[in-house]
């Protein structure tokens, strides 16, 4: 019987195990996890945390239990902490007992994940100092809210899982300020379509701190205040959430091909540099079906799809995953924001010539009751008009407009093809001239 | 100076208006209306009837005095009565004045748009008898109803603005029975995807005779009942909302080309068979871009853009409008449904062969409050792949989903090119695997 080894069980493991076994139900699938919890929505865990969603299990997909129904053995607590690929075999550390052992493998799937990067700065291991990544640092967090009642919290990053953060802890009586070393929330918007999502929390009462240098923590047991380049800023709780770094040190010590930003370099059938190995998700490459270029950009979603996919080929199929287009969303204070392909930065650092179009529309006809204003931002490649990017800002119902753009962007459309586009109009859900064609008709 | 007359002065009439005078200041644009009002939002009435919009003016874009300030003389009450494509002149109705006079014209847009049908049946004059075409229509249901407090309503069709009018009707405390002829609501639709509209209709109250023909109408002065051949149905309002035919009469007289359902025949550039006669809206044909062949399908979305490219050309552009691919959306009792491409009656009537998939998911991660079901159906082309056709049932958020497959039809894409699409995800916004995804994954 040939035997499936997975490391990792969260969005691309558990993803990769059952496709995996769903192929071919006599191979041995062998799941191990690093962590307490597998195959749960890591994007509800601010949602969690802000009370919208009452019990974290509801976040947990599937428990080993229910895997070990499909057939799928799952040991959680039991972190791979090497890899040997010419004996085919894994090393394991089960956490509990403390113990090491060896298992082989015929086929072995890395989805080890990412970790949050947690720069090396006086006082990042005071108490009320947090990442979120994981189940447990959302109970933390939760516990600690729920113990200290802080009022000042300080968000360092302004991606979209630290804006996503600032509704969950405002809904629970935080005061919050954003610590961002850059000039702008949202560095994969451009800088005008940021500015609208700033303008937007400011009003809600966020305080921003942009362009500011975190410099390290201070406090006594429990954090006091933020230290930056401009001074300090009183925090009672503390969000790092400055990005992510793929795991991927065992890979690499193991010979394995590593890409940008140290991710486990994959091809279009997530196979790595070494037959038999495959990776997928958060810890590996995927391809920018714009630039053509290998990138890292970890979401759940892509974790799902390459996990599959390397599911369905170590299970000896032959399919593929093409790529992404840098979709991403989130809701923000109740307010929406969206991007898709390149930004107007992207497109200079790649060397595209493009021209960009900004609208503000609206989300239902004008006389409608709840129509609120939307920004949609086009980005087209200059001669040919071929769409190389969208951003979308507004209220409710704007963001998930995005997706007509990430299809056109996938699928080589012009601004020409794009004009007479035939989308749905109702007074409800939108103006008779939808916003997109109103920004494809700037062009 | 070169002159154009633009018959209709509503969704068509006025885009083309609009654009002519903006491709061409020296152009002299006179519009003739033939109702009170012009630049109205026609698919707003119900909602007006309903009360969320209190103020029926609200609907008009733009009143004649603010196009005189474009340049551009509008007449309302004024009807066009003869076209003389030789002479190049129109004979016009002052409808105030009772007379007629002629005017002359280079170039000629006919926006005339469309008309309810009324079918001739004993009862139909009396009061309480309504359709829903124009703002005199809306605000004669609305005063009837402020008036009179009917409790028992009958809606005569069980079309897109039918099933809108219901949540209106049922907000003024209206009972509401549909009757339709077809066996399910929704003949755009197929019947398992109307079926899901017409149990939702159910649960909140609504009585449903289908299959059912009215046969007239009963009463005094006022309506009492629908006449039907399952026997009488107690009305005290009845809306007849059955459909619509163009208001081509007069083309026609002139030897203007009529097409499928006695449409003004146009073409991609909305010409007729007339040089420097244009026609565009809910009074001409428009292609349909799966079937390739010309249709009838009026819509507001179609009008404005039919009558931009009108009014281009007959400016002296060379612009064109491809055409549409079916899309329609309606909300429909706080549930919304969509549908583009073709239906599975359609795919058979065309002789296309087909696969249908359909798959239930949920608006919003499971775990989020507001995730609604959705009813994703697809239809692709038998061995190639090619989508030929959507439908979407479900909460809030669902229905304007259905953009991404119209764009997908239009560009041709196929099941295999669509499979790895980048859909924007986040929690609030849906599952990890989007709906659409899932029923990508079926075929």
């Amino acid at each position: 019987m040939s035997k499936l080894i997975v490391i990792g069980g969260v969005a691309a493991g558990m993803s990769a195990a059952a496709k995996a076994k769903r192929m071919d139900k006599q191979l041995a699938v062998q799941v191990y996890a690093a962590g307490d919890y597998i195959s749960y929505g890591g994007c509800g865990l601010p949602y969690y945390i802000g009370g919208f969603i009452p019990d974290v299990n509801r976040l947990v997909a599937r428990t080993p239990e229910q895997m070990k129904e499909q057939g799928i053995d799952v040991k959680v607590r039991h972190e791979v902490t090497a890899i040997d690929p010419d004996q085919q075999k894994v090393t394991i550390l089960d956490r509990d007992r403390q113990q090491s052992f060896e298992e082989e493998f015929d086929q072995l799937i890395i989805a080890s994940g990412a970790s949050a990067i947690v720069p090396p700065m006086p006082g990042i291991d005071l108490d009320g100092v947090f990442q979120l990544r994981t189940i447990p640092d959302a109970v933390a967090i939760r516990s600690f809210i729920d113990q200290y009642h802080p009022r000042q919290a300080v968000i360092v990053g302004g991606g979209f899982i630290g804006l996503e953060m600032v509704e969950n802890l405002q809904r629970l009586g935080c005061q919050v300020t954003i610590v961002e070393k850059a000039p702008q929330l949202l560095t994969v918007a451009d800088a005008d379509m940021a500015g609208l999502i700033q303008q937007y929390l400011e009003e809600t009462g966020v305080k921003m701190a942009l362009g500011v240098d975190m410099q390290g923590i201070e406090g006594d047991k429990r954090v006091r205040a933020v230290l930056t380049d401009r001074g300090p800023i009183e925090a009672e709780l503390v969000l790092l959430s400055i990005g992510v770094k793929p795991n991927s040190e065992i890979a690499a010590a193991a010979g394995i091909e590593l890409g940008i930003r140290n991710a486990i370099q994959i091809n279009e059938r997530c196979e790595t540099n070494i037959a038999g190995i495959y990776a997928a998700g958060d810890c590996a490459t995927v391809r920018h079906l714009v630039s053509g270029r290998d990138t890292y950009i970890p979401m759940g979603s892509t974790a799902n799809k390459q996990g599959k996919v390397a599911g369905e080929n170590a299970a000896g199929g032959r399919t593929s995953f093409r790529g992404v287009v840098g979709t991403g969303i989130a809701r923000i204070s109740g307010r929406e924001f969206a991007r898709t392909g390149l930004s107007e930065r992207e497109c200079k650092d790649l060397g595209f010539s493009y021209i960009a179009k900004k609208i503000e529309g609206q989300t239902a006809a004008s006389y409608c009751p709840g129509a609120t204003a939307i920004q949609v931002k086009l980005i087209a490649e200059g001669g040919t008009g071929r769409i190389l990017g969208g951003q979308i800002a507004g209220g409710p119902t704007s963001a998930k407009r995005i997706d007509v753009i990430a299809l056109a962007i996938a699928s080589g459309s012009t601004v020409a093809d794009l004009v007479d586009m035939d989308l749905a109009y109702s007074p409800p859900f939108g103006p008779v001239w939808d916003p997109l064609l109103v920004a494809l008709n700037q062009f």
